[in-house]
């Protein structure tokens, strides 16, 4: 079925255009005219792959969270398990050009999910899916008896969520301050002090 | 000077009225038609208080800081240091409706300032604003000496100001998940483990 590959294909392109007509020049401007400038193509053969703009919105963000879950699927954890969860908490991080952009794009949809139900809904999916990520991590800990036990479990979640999350938008905001080397730095810090001393 | 007053509090009211635009419909919809709407005046007559829709877009993102910082300005610190620096913290973290209000407008500010130079010069600005109260947390512990001597206090700064932004967004985005009472008991257990055991 060919045909149907070359569709869904040129959906993939059409959203990778959005994302850059988002990069650099908003949200606001994300009009089906401007991302199928952007792509290539015309206005009327946009309908062909998506029937509206908010369908295509929903698709181009999607796609980023897609490409963040495949990139974790792919990892391996064999090596020391500290190392693992680093490795792990790291990876949805803006620490490579290729992240920091889905990153960009990621805090234009969530921002605009605020006001956009179906872009809510699949934000809070994404928010779910890695503060179970980071859940994973603190019990691990656990398991391996490595987690402090005067430690709350519940609200160590929840710190070290807002911790990745708080890094990840400063660095975002301010590539010039909140550097990869930084991000590294903090999150080794803050998972060490939720451990016992070796 | 009845008329200046009068203009300026008119400015005001355009500004409040587009926060309620973008909290409501996003800033998408953030033309000067329908914040005029909003704010019931004429469309023509808006061009009394601001030029264009970038001036005016400006003037509500800087309202939203000047509320904040008149807010801290008017706070007193006479309290025990670690209480003290605590309600400092939490005066930037969005537990009231009004806080809530203005954190969802500086989301979608910040957002848009990416691709804005003179919203991201703003931003810039409030974001060194915030990191300095920060350092001043950080260093005023070390002068308590209760800063403990085996952290680095530059790391610290950046982990604490990652960690208060990682809460109010988080609250922004998940305000079932992310209350008022898990932001604090977050921050006071940040606070406690950066301190020597008293």
């Amino acid at each position: 079925m060919p045909k149907i590959v070359d569709h869904d294909k040129q959906r993939v392109l059409v959203a990778e255009a959005a994302w850059r007509v988002i990069r650099r020049n908003g949200m606001e401007q994300a009009s089906v005219r401007n991302i199928a400038e952007e792509a290539g193509i015309s206005v009327g053969s946009m309908r062909h792959y998506f029937s509206t703009q908010s369908e295509l919105l929903l698709y181009a963000m999607n796609l980023v969270s897609e490409r963040v879950t495949s990139r974790i699927q792919r990892m391996t954890f064999d090596g020391p398990p500290m190392e693992d969860m680093k490795r792990l908490l790291l990876e949805l991080m803006p620490n490579t050009d290729e992240k920091m952009a889905e990153m960009e794009v990621w805090y234009a949809f969530t921002a605009k999910s605020k006001t956009d139900p179906a872009l809510k809904k699949l934000a809070d999916t994404v928010y779910n899916d890695i503060r179970r990520a980071v859940e994973i991590v603190i019990t691990s800990l656990t398991k391996l008896e490595l987690f402090r036990p005067d430690l709350n479990q519940a609200l160590e979640i929840e710190r070290l969520y807002a911790l990745v999350d708080g890094l990840a938008i400063h660095a975002v905001l301010r590539p010039d301050q909140v550097t990869s080397e930084l991000m590294d730095k903090a999150l080794t810090l803050h998972l060490n002090s939720l451990c016992v001393r070796q």
